[in-house]
């Protein structure tokens, strides 16, 4: 383990769970029964979501769903629906098990839905697309980022691998150089006046997505991996700025420079962004055999965030931290969010897949232990999204405005061919 | 006490109460203990905000205030900044202890600030505001919305009664025109593109903002009563319409006829703005010698907010409810804030004080304990404003982006004349 790792810290932490996990030695059959518990979680989830989320008469999905299933909101949600389409895809295209014409259906009919109502021509700029549609398409809000068009992207570059359709793919393209347009070079499309008391700030989450775009967009692609490669390697640039004090803690905003900000915003930590971003990180780095950058991914990533982020008196992950200490003004600061306990298990595993040390899988082992015993729902399937500090449930719906077929289902995915590939290796 | 109140549910909750309170023959002498305590708590309010959040280098407040006065975040928030002014001017005004050159001086400060800074010309609108600004003034965020402005015209307003200084008196005014023009002719000014799956909504706060600032512009001034006699009648129309469901419920959003909006947002709650609505209707209604409406006003937007929104288990206010059972979106819509809670002793107090009816000084008494036990810190002064469900402090700090000098020191100076005028009656 790298230097950035504390040894006390994790032996303290893996001698708490000895019951299911022994450090250094995790036998076999330890991973055998994660792996069977990720897939029958994924199995679980996936005809939750067939089974209840599907709008049969104006296409799309629901994704407003109570805890039995029940949708409370038809509002269509337009990242929940690209990464709902991208879900099925990945799934259809990549495990043998997920090969089924509904499944194929299902994402047809949210990619046909988004290509007929995503975008939002009034807004003044050809590719900017509604945060929010009614059930019908009808544009209801429009949100002055660039994520509606991720996802967008997201769902027509997948969609088109598993179709075959070169129009999607290029569709896909187009938005994408698009939206580095945005990020780059003029951001006014957007539609976000600038204010003089408001330069310009470097967050997480757009060079996080734009990587991610990239992976996904060159994926067994040699010459559309070319066309990327400046803009990914910007991204990753960008992303490390948030390494900060001296490599002591990862900041959710920086200057455009890679400065630490003042006040509130600039102090601001989110564990779930930082983790998320270090399986990036860690998959764009193994890829380009970068060792120097898997270990950065690894050290600052994936372990400054778990220091920073976990709590030690409930356990589970804060959802913001200040870095100073302050309380952060984020209402839901302390509370459990499903999405960030997704994101650590995939980042963990991942980099114990890779690397081998053991204090990795005992995270792994500590983030599950905690994730699956408080957000999965043995009674309905599908998991809580969001617990009280304390680990109670506080919101009990399976999906809504931010949570839909996505964070759950790519964790289970991941998770599962990553020991896969584990399990594998080992009876090599 | 009127059809609409439950007195089985309100006898249940005195018994609870009974140490506390003898509903129907209260003491003058605990009367007078809660005067006490709340000219106590507002003396030490206002000492703490003149200590802690007076900007001497550039005007204007610092409302990012920890828990012991340190100030964590520089930003000015437009809202605050003029809620402060209102609130200082109006205890100058009016309560002779007040009557202090630091305050005046305090006040002065704050408005010359807002007038230099507040406005953002470049907005595309002339009377736009922004909502938040950097310490020295330059404008950071821009909301599409009226309630920055309806904060600056509170300011000016009681700025102006206090100096005697009629260009504010005229600039208040002016911005109540502008503003009544986007409400009621013609949205565009704000700056909110209209989408057409997004028709226009009757949310509560716009007829409450424009209802309170219809009482603040007439106090006192006959002709300026006149003026906006139209506005107040139909802003206490469109509050009305929030009573859905047979009168068993107030319903934040309905459409501008009056009708129940689908979805999550049709069905939302807002037990402290219904209580806050409540007060502002009471006065109108008492102002015009309106017994329908006043009765209204206790039985709709007083008691069934209590019946619907108090915690049965821990005791408080929620924030948020679905009038359905269904969770709400709101992640923090089972937290206890501050300002329902300020609200609700405001709303009881004032309702008893005019009706003379027990049971509303036992409501009182309910809301007293709780907001007293939970939200005042004996240590450093102030109020915390976040509880998580169970009562526990959430997030530390005494002010932040929404939480500034308004809520406690408004409550606490209301409710302090209020029993003014009460004791006085029982000597009389």
């Amino acid at each position: 383990m790298g230097r950035g790792l504390d040894r006390t810290h994790l032996q303290k932490h893996s001698s708490c769970n000895k019951q299911t996990t022994t450090i250094g030695a995790m036998s076999e059959d330890k991973l055998e029964q994660y792996r069977q518990r990720f897939r029958s979680e994924l199995d679980r989830v996936v005809d939750f979501w067939l089974k209840y989320s599907l709008d049969k008469q104006h296409g799309g999905y629901f994704t407003c769903i109570g805890k039995d299933g029940k949708v409370y909101d038809e509002l269509k949600y337009v990242w929940l629906q690209g990464r709902q389409v991208w879900m099925y895809c990945r799934l259809y295209r990549t495990m043998e098990r997920f090969r089924r014409p509904e499944i194929l259906e299902a994402a047809k009919a949210g990619g046909a839905f988004l290509q007929r109502f995503a975008r939002v021509p009034s807004s003044g700029s050809p590719g900017k697309c509604a945060f929010c549609l009614t059930r019908d398409g009808r544009a209801v809000k429009v949100q002055r980022t660039i994520f509606s068009e991720c996802f967008y992207i997201m769902a027509m570059d997948e969609l088109a691998r598993v179709t075959g359709d070169q129009g999607m793919q290029s569709d896909a393209e187009k938005m994408m150089d698009q939206l580095v347009h945005w990020v780059r070079v003029d951001p006014s499309g957007l539609g976000r006046p600038q204010m003089p008391g408001d330069p310009p700030v470097n967050s997480m989450a757009v060079p996080m997505m734009l990587l991610c775009l990239v992976n996904q967009l060159s994926e067994g692609r040699p010459a559309t991996a070319q066309k990327y490669s400046e803009v990914g390697d910007w991204s990753v640039q960008q992303i490390l700025q948030h390494v900060q004090r001296d490599g002591t803690a990862i900041l959710e905003n920086v200057s455009p420079e890679g400065k630490e900000l003042p006040g509130c915003s600039g102090r601001l930590q989110n564990p779930g962004h930082a983790l998320e971003a270090g399986w990036f990180l860690l998959q764009y780095a193994q890829e380009r055999s970068d060792k120097q950058l898997q270990r950065t991914a690894v050290d600052k990533f994936m372990e400054v965030p778990f220091l920073s982020g976990w709590d030690k008196e409930h356990g589970g992950l804060f959802y913001f931290l200040d870095v100073d200490g302050y309380c952060p003004t984020q209402l839901e600061w302390n509370m459990k969010l499903w999405w960030p306990h997704c994101e650590a298990l995939i980042a963990y595993l991942m980099a114990y897949t890779h690397s081998s040390e053991s204090a990795l899988l005992g995270r792994f082992s500590q983030v599950y232990d905690y994730t699956f015993s408080h957000f999965s729902d043995p009674e309905h399937g599908e998991w809580f999204g969001y617990l009280s500090q304390d680990g109670s449930v506080a919101l009990d719906f399976k999906g809504g405005p931010f949570k839909g077929f996505f964070h759950v289902p790519r964790c289970l995915y991941m998770c599962e061919r990553l020991l896969d590939s584990l399990l594998e290796r080992r009876q090599d």
